[in-house]
């Protein structure tokens, strides 16, 4: 089932996606809910960021063909295999939708990059649990664009505006509750061009692993967003392209990119 | 003025603090509002933290004293004196109010620290705001607690859990709208004994400064909470003790120490 938050003229809902309608749902989506007949064409809506997360949350260096690259932005020699997630904070004010654009900051200098990764949404709160019964608290998964800006990424101590300006975090378009999160493709398209392609069964740390991981000390409430971590060698990002996060099974990610302007953001 | 959020009953609302009783407010602390007629003992109500922030950022160090133990705590020499702030995400899980518990992890090495601050709280969206016009974006500022495990400071990555764990992040009692945010004394009691006492005029980079920065690449919301950074040398505290943050002209933040229970959190 793929579980969409959009606007429908002035009103936001929850709704579930059949081909190419979305049906609005009365009911919590963490809790229990019924499929309503008050249905809209899906070109007719605009989605939203599925849920709207207390925290989100990236893992740390999590796939192997990563590490030689994150060393370089730091640069380095390859960063060695983590031998436990190493969770950091994305920032809130980042998050934005699918087909929103990604805002190129005037002040940075051309290193912008995307990082296509898969995303688990938490359904319930959880606090000290195990990693057998993790899954039980994962509503279930989209797609996120951990958008990166590689100079401060290496100047900064911390990923505050790195992977925290404003529009970094991309997520969307729906969540998918049926899919098994660890044989996931996951694909990166800019401008129609693949740019990255791998599978969450190469996660050193598997989502149940993360999301136990950060209960033993964190309370993670429902909505929560938990990111898969990126892989490989990543590129920059331009104004005037179309970034596309493809995990089949679940959906496509799409987002403009354009440059801020000096006055504020967007258009 | 004193501005609080508090419960009565099963009530949660904003009032304002005279003397020994709080008044009631309609409208909303951060456009306008006015003070009602219906008005609680202090003794009467329980305080909350005084906003629901978005996020919750640290500095980075900010005052020269506590260089060479932020060093000691990485097993390094004195830490540079840094030439911008170092901002970072706190918690919101971490967020707690006045009197409760802060609740020690069952799994420390027994180095949870207390660090008393001065926290700004912001009263308007803001975003690429200048030094000189970033006290218009502040509606006041209130006391923090930036409970710090040293043991996961030193071993993560991030400080995801050494500063983010649950309880981690007392704040209150109250907003205070007008005092000069860099001439606050800032004093800590451990079971009455004083611990630390200092002064905001030390820190490095001014609220004005740190909030300015901040919003050049992340938009600012109402409720959002910025701590001035630690001072000096800090040490444990255990179960049993109360921890006071005490800022002359602003309030006391004093909480209980408790251990986690196996069982879960809390009595």
């Amino acid at each position: 089932m793929k579980i969409a938050r959009f606007r429908s003229g002035s009103r936001t809902a929850h709704g579930v996606v059949f081909d190419d309608e979305v049906a609005e749902i009365r009911g919590s989506i963490y809790t229990s809910f019924r499929i309503t007949d008050t249905r809209h064409p899906l070109s007719e809506v605009r989605f939203l960021p599925p849920t709207d997360p207390g925290e989100l949350w990236g893992p740390g260096l999590n796939f192997v063909d990563h590490l030689e690259y994150a060393g370089s932005v730091f640069g380095q020699d390859a960063m060695p295999v983590p031998e436990k997630p190493q969770p950091w904070r994305k920032g809130r004010n980042a998050l934005t939708g699918v087909n929103d654009p990604i805002i190129i900051p005037k002040d940075t200098a051309g290193e912008v990059h995307y990082e296509g990764e898969a995303v688990a949404v938490i359904g319930k709160v959880c606090r000290r649990i195990s990693v057998e019964r993790a899954s039980h608290y994962i509503l279930g998964y989209t797609c996120g664009n951990d958008v990166s800006e590689r100079s401060w990424q290496k100047d900064d101590w911390t990923f505050w505006r790195a992977k925290g300006a404003d529009t970094f975090a991309p997520v969307g378009p729906w969540i998918e509750t049926e899919v098994d999160p660890q044989q996931l493709d996951l694909l990166v398209r800019i401008n129609g061009e693949e740019v990255q392609r791998c599978n969450t069964s190469d996660m050193l740390f598997s989502f149940a692993e993360i999301v136990s991981y950060i209960s033993q000390q964190v309370t993670l409430k429902p909505g929560d967003l938990v990111f898969s971590g990126a892989t490989g060698v990543t590129r920059a990002i331009t104004p005037g392209d179309v970034v596309e996060v493809d995990i089949p099974g679940v959906g496509v990610l799409s987002n403009p990119v354009i440059a801020e302007f000096e006055a504020g953001q967007g258009k």
